[in-house]
């Protein structure tokens, strides 16, 4: 079975931006055994949009399009899609009375135009869209399938895992599985050549790297003509690679390294307190991404100035005097700071020259001090990051969250 | 003048890596007025590409093609270029000799095959890599012409920058001048339906909106014979918006609006905390982005717990008790509290339930208060926002950041 994927839209074509779904559905689709040979990129367009539909389903038993769904008259993928299989559009009442709900509960003004997002192909499916207005559609025709997803990643991501991946996994003959590994604290280079003879030897399972800012995931992908037979196929290989990187995975598949780190801290009924200076409050911000955090997480401290280290952590005015404010001194009285004073089992810090300015030749822009109070012991440990300002701040807050997940295991 | 981008590579068809190439190459060509109406993703495959060089050279002038010029067997796009305008592929010394030159350097063994990246089409102009062991190439054919980049970006950008554009830019007649205007506080569809009979009835500039999460932005395009033509055609379109948009306008082009919020607050000597609930750091993190913010930023506080709040900022636990942690009235005792306890001149706070669990039926998921204490001045906003966790922390952190721009605009 082939496939091609078109990305509809004027901002992919001016380079406005990314075109992250064609990536997303081209791996999702390899994952299912689906060959794709072919992606294509057009505008908004109608003459170009119905030439594009021609020439991918002269050579591809399904295609799926992304974009091109929203309110207004720019907006033609769904409308050249009926076009191009000759079929009317009606009005799909399920999904106008949810456009209406979203709008009503937004106290939003609605305009007329919106109505257009619940026209569908008559005799479609329609696509439930849970995260926007514009639900998604699949059309059949001769065997031949048509799906149009929207082009927010956001919206278009769930869509393909929720509805599409149920309607291809079934025709589809072979059966992929693959696993993520995902690691951190060993570069990427060093990274794949631990694990060279692997990669250049092994055809089924196969390994793909992908290098994160400080992180570094490893793909394997297995196929096998059922699902047993693909795990079976890829285990060796999967206990091989535990076995080489042993701690540095911090977890797998949809793993995140802030889920990781919280639900050890609520396994082992700990609570947590931070204090940041050059991470900004992004570092407690990751926490708060995590749903439930609020049994763990006390509270975070942004104490930009130095004034603000002493009122609200308590670090000595000597310390800032005799080591500065980026001083492996400074880190660790304020971890200890916010321990204290929040009464959290564990208090972080993390203070450092994140550029473009404020570096000198004894203390460079990059260098970091992350401070650690786990349960009244402190510690700090200084980083010496690359990159802009924000590369240097994800980075101290990677680093942060992985050493605080690698202390959390010996607890 | 049209052009198209080919880029080729299985990695790109497996969604192992990103198109970035194409994006860089789109907002290039856009600079030079040249329009791309296609983009095309195709395999190391002879028959495939022989079919994608047809389709582009029916369309368009100009084809680049990014990729497949490596040493191996799987890298056809040159010898597949050389077929589609049969032309033999001939030994370049000067390429060759670098190659050698690259390999000796790297104390590296050379294999037979890297002679293959030095066999070019004949009568071709060769386009120097300065950055790998692959060079390009540029076939002129009947008035068309096709480009063979290299596929990994640091080679094929400089390539693009260092020999592309000295070549095309004469043969481009217009100039394309661009502005982007951002506004914040007006929905998508409104935004558009207030621009409605501009978008419908000009053709130079050209308007087209791009939806950003709680923000629209208008990108404004003109061609003339000279970039004072351009933007002299541009002129009265551009300020016919301003007025009817006027103070929802936050910024032009590179602006952000932490960073906006950030040189308001610099410009009028004002100092700022936080105090975050459901955003988490989020709030505060984005005007640590801004470089230079340590003069305005006094301090953040993630009050994510009751007891926090009240210890940490003086919510008074009636307030708590009587009206809920999810209140105007907890907004505005946070917003007060982090202003009188840090001592800056504007204390803002927020505090919601982003989900997905928490809501109940007086208060839903997305339901967000924010509080404002302005030199005093102490008011709480309600929002109603929409989407999953991550989304209802991201409109809530830019309204809050859009509500201080338009405050801080009357200061």
């Amino acid at each position: 079975m082939t496939a091609e994927v078109i990305a509809v839209g004027t901002e992919l074509l001016l380079g406005d931006i990314l075109n992250t779904n064609a990536q997303y559905l081209a791996r999702e689709l390899a994952k299912l055994g689906i060959n794709v040979y072919y992606q294509t990129v057009v505008g908004d367009n109608r003459a170009r949009l119905l030439e594009a539909y021609k020439a991918a389903f002269s050579r591809a038993d399904i295609v799926i399009a992304t974009g091109g769904l929203g309110p207004t008259e720019d907006d033609l993928t769904k409308e050249t899609a009926a076009e191009f299989f000759g079929l009317e559009l009606e009005l799909h009442e399920p999904s106008w009375e949810k456009i209406q709900g979203l709008f009503y509960s937004m106290h939003s003004n609605m305009t007329l135009t919106n109505k257009k997002q619940a026209m569908m192909p008559k005799g479609c499916t329609v696509l439930v869209n849970d995260n926007g207005t514009a639900p998604g559609c699949c059309v059949e025709r001769d065997g031949k399938l048509l799906f149009l997803l929207p082009g927010p990643p956001n919206e278009c991501i769930p869509m393909y895992e929720n509805t599409v991946i149920p309607i291809l996994k079934p025709r589809s003959g072979a059966v992929f599985v693959s696993k993520t590994l995902k690691i951190c604290g060993i570069g990427e280079s060093t990274a794949e050549e631990m694990l060279k003879d692997l990669i250049d030897t092994q055809e089924n399972p196969t390994i793909a790297p992908y290098a994160k800012t400080s992180e570094v995931w490893f793909r394997i992908t297995a196929s096998g003509s059922n699902e047993e037979g693909a795990r079976a196929a890829m285990a060796p290989c999967l206990s091989e690679m535990r076995r080489r990187f042993g701690v540095n995975i911090y977890g797998e598949d949809d793993d995140t390294l802030e889920g990781v780190v919280v639900k050890a801290l609520l396994d082992k009924g700990l609570t947590i307190a931070f204090a940041e200076s050059c991470t900004g409050g992004a570092l407690t911000s990751k926490l708060v991404s995590c749903p439930g955090v609020s049994a763990a997480l006390l509270e975070g401290a942004v104490t930009y100035s130095n004034e603000a280290k002493m009122r609200r952590l308590g670090v000595k005015a000597e310390t800032l005097r005799k080591f500065g404010a980026v001083s492996p001194q400074t880190a660790a009285e304020m971890a200890k700071g916010i321990a204290d004073t929040s009464g959290a089992d564990i208090g972080v810090s993390a203070t450092g020259i994140a550029g473009p300015d404020g570096g000198t030749d004894e203390k460079p822009v990059g260098l970091v001090y992350l401070g650690f109070c786990i349960k009244g012991d402190v510690s700090a440990v200084e980083l010496h990051l690359t990159g802009n300002r924000a590369k240097v701040r994800t980075r101290a807050v990677v680093t942060a969250l992985d050493t605080l997940r690698r202390a959390l295991a010996k607890i």
